[in-house]
């Protein structure tokens, strides 16, 4: 082992060592060699492997450096390169000999490199720790999975804008409580999503920003008395430049956690999503159709489409939470700098954007395929009265008056439509009179759901043309993003 | 080990199913084949496939119940049977072929028990749902993960017992605040341990009786029309009887979530003594020492011994309660019977169990092997006066002042004792005497650590005495449960 | 009701201590007094004063103990006794004096003895320490909380088997994905509730029985050197016995985490109910009507009702799930015996069981008062050719046909019912015998949603005679433990 | 302070309401009164009149703006105006009657207004709806919470600053897994907590960015038909804008998650410096000694230094952590606009910057008045070899040994050492030139903790002249920002 004193990541899969590859590792005063059990426990390599491509990224950036600033010798350099090249290739083509003895993705690595190259392999870890090597890593796999969360964010807000599009004008009613309150369109009601999203993408980008910085250069805990240049190296990898601090660059883990909030967010607003579109797509409601590809059935029960996909999504929360209670649990009370808790910081996140991707995806096809009932929605758009406060604004808009006293016509204008067995449209113009004298034959004008809707034209607000200038907006900055 | 490089999810995706396979699974009335999108977030063997053992229990009690209800021949009985003992061979010879394209563990069963004996395997599945069997599968699977959990609870019991009774009379720093109050013995803060574990080996065994009734019956939901006997299947699986309701019997996973909260709670325990031992091994400290088998090292810093299975057991207390956190969310406000959702259910259960089995093991590995120093430790109990309360109490006790008044002298003595540069039990009687004249020689029996350890005789104190008789106590209720 | 304005935290902060009053609290060895900001985090009276009976619980039966042991002499156990008494009193008629400056209920309770009956009170103390007084009382309270939570719990018990007798035969659609899957009847229904509820009234039960020992007497953390009598002080309060460890006994706070997590499944069955409730009474659904004692409305949209209650209900178990995630995530990694962290033990499980309460009250209240809209329960029951399965295992069960050639036959005799407009219980006998020359008349006694309920008469299956025992079962159990 | 005794929930139970009142709030057509428990559930005014100041801010911009637009009078405006200024008087008095019977704080004002200025009360209320006035008025508190914590973590880091300053040179170890590893400055480690600090700041900050959005003018989901101008209100609140969907407006709470998640992240950090101020204060490390203000102490027990306040600390992330979990709990899954379940919004929010204020306040208040005993960290700071990285990255660097080799050489140094029992730095050249002739009297340059520290110069290493650079670098920062 040619490591400051301190490195130890790592988890499962205790083959059995010899004797003399534990004293290899840990340098030979340990008299007895590490217990099985302690093995399943410390080795990680079947999780972290999926962090070689960000430690051979890691790597090179490292050794690059160090020949530059003549750390390391351009020749011993130029050989690492090789080897790493050769090692890459070996992994992408699954000749790779992962193995649970080297602990670690890093340590089969290293471990590879000597067996490829030769002794000067040792020469890459001068003046670097498996403590910032590691976080480096990490660091660089989570802003990817922002970059990818945001990439695929972006693919549901355009497939979301496409549907919006089409149902611009769309009645459907607007619930509180579940209850239909006033009528929305269909492309209104979506849109609420797009915000959503948009804020969601924010948030991940946010975090991405924020992590954007590399630990590469802190060693083991205290920096390093080689001349680095942690500046190259960070720009290397794509940093926005080196950690401040060594001791934060090997503790810190509130990146992981940032973004397993940002998801965990944006997978509870999935989540009302895959709940509307559960309930919409029962027989009772019949407002959407799923595709055959995000529904199962039953070979006999025709009308029987299970909206899995939708269910999933919805359950895909629960697990994101979950992550997000794990990290933070472990990482509660850890004093600094790295102690072996931190090992703990992979699964939960790995997990959690892998659920994130799935949900993403899914929500995005079951939005591109969505049929739309649009006669069942706009027909429970328009019962139960749902322009009773349109009539009510009216009379206060129209005929000014007080709040209450338009409430009080409102009521009343309501049970004798009731009474009549008609809708608040269909009224006879009298009746209405009758409550309030100042009514006009224009009050029928708000009294349709389509023009309730319509009417509202507030920004934000549900008319359709306001609809369908968010649309073209939120259309615009998506195309300039692409740009 | 050789593997293909992984750079996308641990739980690989489905290969690609054929249009008419997808057609075949759901009947044909989907015009579309599943999305490939769908399939991976529908696929789910690579969790479940953990299953198999219990889904060929449950299968052959239902066979058996289905024959002798002359639901099924016996000879088509027999054939089932007989398939699914191939099946069971293959699976345990690693010559299975488990298939994304049948999704779950159970499809897969089912698929490869109509390739070895055609048709009559579709018997099998006869008044039985993927619903009820899934459920029973589980539910068995949970039930011996918490015999697991109980075993290795005695077993780890069982070696704080030996522990304690080879020190049942060391004196150690009892702490609050982390700051040392009053002399204990190491045994009795190991027996605190013994009874933190006793209830959580209590809860496990209590949910396990709770969770102890077969679902298997319920059929899809409704319960069936067959002649079933669920008493009989229930016997089978050794439940003590058939739920009671079968919409519960599909719907219900309490069972696993009082599971994880049994986990959270004793990984909660084990996280306490983790913590302990970190920091006892500290230089600072010094208290105890782990073993090899369950530190690392530094080849160059010899005292460096980093107890990394200890951080480790701290640390997956954060995945347990992450588990149980994700589960509780997939299950909030879930209607009844069955949804997709509760897919999301065993892998929370699966890693939490996992995480619990080998921080249990590990513990009981750490405390096995665990060296005291004990002349630290009883060097630490005495510092700082930690017999005054002992004094004061003595004061009350044997001279009758009212508290208050025993405190102030009892102040006051240790004022003197440190301007003498001594501790209390060197603090001449005169001295004693000045401050309170019925002080007598009697007095200094109370002021040694031991003394101060020894006095306390109270059921349950740290008296040796009391200390071994817990343990005798306890090593004959783990007696008594072995036989 | 007419309160200062409230800006700041909803507890109170506590007001300016002078600067003797922290002297005499730690006994004059601080040179600076508290600071005002220490002080805040420090007092808890506004929070635990909710513990002031038990604690007088708790003080009555140690100065019996004392009394009886001869550790205080029976005039003084006397003396305290009736001030203990004044202090009731004055708590239950409003004047006694809470006072920040004792920061919490035990010492204000201390205090005011103290003033009531001079220094006599001190001795109340003795043998005794805040450490097992906290535990103890606090140990009481989640005792009587899991009590309130079994009452409450039959009494919802009670609500849903009235309903549910009532409706033992009412069609109504089982879900499964909320797609109607097979006709259940809603007694059916609810009684899946009352199997979930009993098992949650079993988990509290267990927590109880486990919680049921006495941590008084363990004194600061080791023990007392005094004769106490602690089985004599378990029995007066209702113990079982006295906890066997000093150190666990003012440690451990695994009870309070065993009554969150009862209450936080039992939460989670009361959200599932919930959802339903609010899904149920939409008008696309109409399938119940909460009372306008549960519900809101509008005063201009008469058929709006929004299920305010079922809503709240729903929306607390995301406040106990989250204490229970609070202590535990408190508990995590401290080091025995007492620790200040643990002072966040109290807020956590009062807030989880106010709104355990309410939720069950709230749901109780929402059973009792429902309207069943049985005519549209039983037309979803019968859609969508809900008894489609029934055909199929009449096919298997009558005519011997194998499963998947049963299913074949209804599969078309579905796509025939579907031609004709009609469902399966209206299709002509020789479209039927045209599929399958086999089928006679007696298969139409299977074919409507009455008869597919009435045919599961499995243990626990959806016919009413199963159901009607179900609820004989689980009345008479209920009156036996009444009595 | 004296208050009635409180058995009860600490939410104080609504009073009963006369029948005629709940048919005004609900206009009439309810025939029975609301229950007393639905009021216990609905009455939210306990918790949320903590935004009274909010309320009054959002109802004077909405009544401004309806003036200009035309909506309502100038008249009507000045009225309404002088009413909520003698609102604003009587609350800040305290004379203001809160009444449980108009449920909440919004209604409370309201119902206020109608009493003092009439009639026209009512016109305030023209054009909104409770969802988008409670929506923007818990943004504006969130907002504001925001902030305060912003300016709190700049006190902290201010301390942090000061304390880093005095000790940029003054050695520690710094621990790996709680283990010395190599010497660091105690002005390093603060610094870590700076940088840290930094982010959280940063994430409150975003999610401030992120949120100052105005709802107001969603109305109660679709907008409104009156000639709002949203662009007026949302600039008199010091919003960015309006929300750009009226759905949105009324149904998000992600700000709020957003905000407990900065929280929660922010409190983890906080921890993890509490536990190292419980660890650093034991008298086994007696590094550091908190403030007489932020301990407490025993009466009797001189040297028992509690720290309390670290330990409260610590604790408060349990309550912020499961703040986060049971909000998106309570929104996992809910469908738009807005449910009942969003009432439950506030109380974890509250509760959680409750903590978050308290836990910065306490942390500054121990950093701001800690001593250093900086004798006993320079001696832990040199013990057990801790310089051994230094000799063999010195054999490296000067010598151009292998790391392998140079790590041999290293750990056969330290086993002489060890045998003599003297430290590295006092090794005599001999022996190591014995080892390794090359080695010259330089070495001894890098074998002290003070050489170790000084040589890493990396940028963000622990050589004094690097925490020096950075402590200037941020105070700088502050002192721009504050400007």
């Amino acid at each position: 082992m040619s490591t400051p004193p301190d490195t130890g990541p790592a988890t499962p899969h205790p083959q059995d060592r010899e004797a003399g590859e534990g004293q290899k590792l840990w340098g030979g005063r340990f008299s007895a060699k590490p217990d099985a059990l302690m093995q399943a426990i410390n080795v990680s390599i079947e999780v972290d492997r999926r962090l070689w491509g960000q430690d051979l990224q890691g790597s090179r950036a490292h050794c690059r450096m160090l020949a530059r600033q003549g750390i390391i010798s351009q020749a011993d350099a130029d050989l690492i390169l090789s080897g790493l090249d050769q090692i890459e290739a070996e992994i992408e083509g699954g000749a790779f000999p992962f193995r649970a003895e080297f602990e670690d993705i890093h340590m089969n690595v290293e471990a590879r490199l000597a067996e490829l190259i030769g002794p000067v392999a040792g020469r890459l870890h001068t003046a670097r720790s498996r403590n910032d090597q590691v976080a480096t890593d990490f660091r660089l796999w989570v802003r990817e999975a922002c970059d990818r969360s945001i990439q695929m964010i972006r693919d549901l807000q355009g497939a979301l804008l496409d549907k919006a599009d089409a149902h611009a004008a769309s009645l459907m009613p607007g619930f509180t409580h579940l209850q239909p309150a006033q009528p929305v369109t269909f492309g209104h009601h979506l849109m609420a999503y797009v915000e959503m999203l948009g804020r969601d993408a924010g948030r991940f980008a946010d975090a991405r920003t924020r992590m954007n910085e590399s630990p590469l250069g802190s060693a083991a805990l205290a920096g390093s008395p080689f001349p680095l240049d942690r500046d190259m190296t960070a720009e290397a990898l794509g940093f926005d430049g080196p950690m401040a601090n060594s001791l934060d660059g090997v503790s810190a883990r509130d990146f992981a956690l940032e973004a397993l909030a940002a998801a965990s967010i944006c997978a509870g607003h999935l989540s009302r999503l895959a709940e509307e579109l559960v309930i919409w797509t029962t027989p009772q409601f019949g407002f959407v159709r799923l595709s055959d590809a995000f529904s199962t059935g039953s070979s006999i029960m025709p009308q029987k489409r299970n909206p899995d996909a939708a269910e999933l999504v919805r359950a895909k929360t629960g697990r994101i939470s979950g992550a997000l209670v794990a990290l933070s649990t472990v990482m509660k009370g850890l004093p600094l700098a790295y102690s072996k808790d931190m090992q703990e910081d992979k699964p939960p996140v790995f997990e959690a954007f892998d659920a994130m991707e799935v949900a993403l995806a899914a929500t995005t096809g079951m939005i591109r395929d969505l049929s739309i009932n649009a006669d069942r929605m706009a027909a429970a758009a328009g019962a139960g009265f749902s322009t009773a406060t349109d009539l009510a604004d009216w009379l206060v808009r129209e005929l000014n008056l007080p709040f209450r006293e338009a409430h009080h016509v409102t009521g009343r204008a309501v049970r004798r439509a009731e009474e009549l067995g008609v809708g608040l449209a269909d009224l006879p113009l009298e009746d209405l009179k009758a409550l309030e004298p100042g009514v006009t034959m224009d009050v029928y004008a708000v009294l349709t759901p389509a023009a309730s809707a319509a009417s509202r034209t507030t920004y934000g607000g549900t008319a359709p043309e306001q609809v369908r200038r968010q649309i073209a907006a939120w259309k615009a900055r998506l195309e300039d993003e692409r740009r």
